[in-house]
């Protein structure tokens, strides 16, 4: 286990209220490390004054975890975070407060694990989807490539060193982390196109009063959306190094809280063997502990990894051993968005990985 | 069968965009009578003018039903509604708007079935929760006091008549068919109060956009409401003539679309076998083709009923023949709202109670 | 509507406990060219002696539709059948006993729809996947080459002529509905392979207790199975005439009752327009009253068709034409099963394809 | 925090494949006092030999927790049990394994948290339905004189001394924290009898195959059963001195996996205010550190309790202070079964009573 690194830090959470928010200061009240220092919990940023909310009332499956039930949700503000020497702000907060702050948060010294899609992508097209303004675009530019993106089984040797880290999309964690060490190594007919059939529970959706999170329509239902068109298809093309016309990303809505289950389909180069495939998952995942690589033909479920910080993996090959399924399991809330930020600032902060995320 | 009453009816819906305005919508387009005159469909009364919606595209499910797919809902508009002759006019419209609007419908002679809360309370008292406000209170008095509780069960001949029927509450509807049997027949101990414990599914809170509708709120949980208040128990105090110290009504949300269980405890003013019970409840429902009872110790449950025009009771006696469990079930939107609601206009028609509701 | 045709019908259903056997004799019971005839019902062939039980107390919800209350599902009797000249027999049996018992109901002049698999597939290799015995193995052989694959969509004019109708799987007709118009004109570039993406609810897996039906299982959860083996790709790839290379299809499991919903990727040969793709399968269905082609960009749901006799099918096409993500909606136990039954006898009985079905 | 008691345990769990066994597992695994002695697992006493099973292929949701990987389950094996010193012995078993082994766990020297209905009831006759046998049925009834009732909040220093501790049933914990404190301060009318109507999610049936257990039975229905005949009855009558007219319990099946909410009917002997029924609850629960006692007139919902070791209290008062709901909510998995078991060790202990709970 990891001894080196800080004593403790100092975080703050903006955007408290929300499902991954409540989840990252679930998460942060039990970090081992973090006993002493409770998270600073702040409201989201420029919102009007408001007296402090009691944590637990926001979030009342909270109450009696250490220090939960004193702590409020107090209004956003620059100069309590520099008074209280806040080391690392986690923002689960709408993109467009995001891009709007990390650059005030990084010049007082703050580290920042931006939980949203703001920093996520390099490429301007890619990006356009969000339509972002920045008041500064050079400043913005800067940090944009200064931005690591933090999957942390990809690149961890960043994130330890990164000012920001731009925690990945839900969907896309659960993809990248099937299709990287097959796509790294040149496995895959990348002509055929790969196809991402993804499936995620409502939770996914946010906590915001919207017709398709309503019981009525989620219920006893499911559906395909933004079929050629969801915003995470960038972080796709990005990390693979992909054109559009490489990879298909189809999310659907689940009828159930939480969870990603993504079916993969992938054409290889060459016949190949499942040991050899198998060997390939074990050997990328070897030093990542929050990866499970299960062996095939036993495949991934989504109640095997709700409630966990773990990303599950598994797979199966065609008889000809030319077209393989993945299939790639989190739970939206922990892997796809909160234990993955604190997983990044355990990186961050010189601690094991997945301390505090067991 | 009925053979006799009218040959057909000319009905309009206020209010089709609702669940139960949905139901109401097919269960219309499959009346055997009205085979040839379809409902006119028409929106919340004073809406702001839109132009006219595909039914379809507010119910994709009704695509394919005969008719569906050609029915617009329109503007409301009493002079198109006087033009088209329409006979019966169902208001699946919030109450105060039915407060509003009926007095105008009388008056052009259209018969009226109310599915809000807005004319089924006699006493002031009770009423008050509405909080409605009359523009002409000496003929809503009036209305109020011709207004026939729209229960076929315990009203068929009044209903038959009625110019205004008061579609009952779906939490109302399934503890009134379970309680007036016995209470009828004073077999109550009411000094110890009959308790009921209620619990519907979500389509019971409407479509709109509220945070305990929200599927993350309510799938996977179950949660006790408006204990000491819901606005229906003023149905029961006035259907039984009971006292608000005699019963006790509480209901739940269970994490389901549709449905309503009532579990029904009740103390006997002194012992009696189980099968004067079920003699009780089989001759009081003999001729009533919509209820089920079931045969004691069997008890009804939610997937039964779901999608039916039927109630089921059931019940089970205390071993020292003083204490009564009994259980009804409903589809809230159906037999609790506009399944009865076709339920009524069948006898206003003089058609067989269960016409077109198989 | 369809004036032609047989006046009645004398019907039996073997195996009416299960799921499908249930919804069969909804749709029989509320038949209008059955009111006088209701089907005779009788339990899996072979089964040991029970005495006769009460329809409603198998499937307490037909209660109360005409005919349930007074039916009773007897031993499966070859006699009896005869005795009461019945016209057609729908086997909702396993596929054992479904391929055991045809040969003797075909000799007894009584015309057969067959839920099973028994029937569906004319190779042997697809076959083995069954493990048939055939007792007759050359007249086995002999009518299965007569057997007439029922999907009414592609099959209509020999179904109507046709003494035994394989009633095609769930999956499959979900599948094959949203493929063949593709298929057959030659748009499919089938060198890279079309991927079904399926989806599926528990009623599926039928009514048996296995741990994957258990609650606990399958609630708040989503899992992929059979990935590389599904009994039914054996359909696909007879009707289609393509290679077992040529199509990937993976079911999963829905945390949902009823209901299928497949996500179908397809590489286009040449880059086409969304017009031609939405004229193709408009034309390909004008005459077809229970398959809904939704028009594109919008794609069908589960709560649309859950329920309902029809399909639904809806697609959209990516931006260089060349990418088509094809969604087809069902309900599993009716046009996957029960309703497909009724919807083949209306043809062999030459009534309209959906009388008795909306 | 508790720095008095044993430095740890050696544990052991008796029936790890079932719901409680695994989550036993789980806090076992994680608690802080056994990071060192992980806990011994085996199988259902008396099981026939078969080869030891890895833990995380009953329970592949484990895998990754510290010790999981490596763990085995094995047969069943006394010596092997005193071999390894085991101090704690929790049996997840059935009753009648229950019942037959603990005389021999407690010969052999190890305290004994039995999970199932074994030991609880003191009564013969409510023992009854457990239709229990002995070998030796006067050490059998020693044992029972013996035999603590689990239920920490009551019997905190009773078991902390016990060598055998009955954990109570899940139904009987959510009632007997609510009712306690009002019934042994005489506040309760028991003449017009307490109404328990309590409702829980499907786990509670444990994992073996039966019909109501089937997603199909239990998905989107709820239903009541054993209404005058549940099991756990005897608790209620046992713990509260009261007898059978005195308590209504009726449970009713949730379609969610897990979680209790009881709602309970009290009559009071006079007129009270709501702030002396809040601080009777408040003040007999001020030193247990596992019941949050909600502020009136907030009331616990499911939700907020699943995968939590609390049992939430909430209540309301009738206008005339003389009729009282009181809503009381666990996980039946964790308070009703395994984390109370782990509440019961830690005292055992000398630990602190929510140790590796939270």
């Amino acid at each position: 286990m990891a001894d080196a690194g800080l004593t403790s830090l100092r975080t703050a959470v903006a955007g408290v209220s929300g499902y991954a928010g409540g989840e990252l200061a679930r998460l942060l009240l039990r970090h081992p490390r973090l006993a002493d220092t409770p998270p600073i919990l702040v409201g989201r940023i420029g919102e009007s004054e408001t007296p402090p909310v009691p944590l637990t009332s926001l979030h009342p499956q909270l109450s009696g975890l250490p220090h939960a039930d004193e702590l409020n949700v107090a209004a956003f503000d620059w100069k309590q975070l520099q008074h209280k020497s806040v080391d690392v702000l986690f923002m689960a907060t709408p993109h467009e407060q995001s891009r709007a702050w990390v650059p005030e948060a990084l010049s007082h010294g703050i580290r920042v694990i931006d939980i949203s899609g703001a920093w996520r992508l390099h490429d301007d097209e890619n990006r356009k989807v969000y339509r972002l303004t920045d008041a500064d675009p050079l400043l913005a530019e800067k940090l944009q490539t200064e931005a690591v993106y933090g999957l942390p089984e990809l690149h961890g040797p960043a994130i330890a060193h990164a000012r920001l880290v731009a925690n990945p999309g839900c969907y896309a964690t659960s993809i990248l982390l099937a299709l990287a060490p097959l796509v790294r190594a040149n496995l895959v007919d990348l002509g055929c196109g790969i196809i991402c059939d993804a499936k995620s529970g409502v939770s996914g959706a946010g906590k915001s009063l919207i017709p398709t999170s309503h019981f009525m329509y989620a219920a006893d239902n499911f559906s395909a959306y933004a079929v050629f068109g969801h915003r995470q298809t960038g972080e796709l093309l990005e990390q693979l190094s992909l054109t559009s016309e490489q990879i298909q990303f189809t999310p659907h809505l689940l009828p159930i809280p939480r969870g990603i289950l993504s079916t993969i389909y992938v054409r290889l180069n060459k016949a190949i063997g499942a040991e050899d495939i198998q060997a390939r998952f074990d050997d990328f995942y070897a030093n990542a502990p929050l990866v499970r690589v299960r062996c095939s033909p036993q495949l991934p479920q989504i109640q095997h990894v709700v409630r966990t910080a773990f990303c599950d993996i598994g797979f199966q090959l065609s008889p000809d051993g030319r077209r393989l399924v993945v299939v790639s399991c989190i739970d939206n809330l922990l892997k796809g968005a909160a234990s993955q930020a604190v997983q990044n600032m355990n990186l961050m902060a010189g601690w094991h990985e997945r301390e505090g995320l067991l």
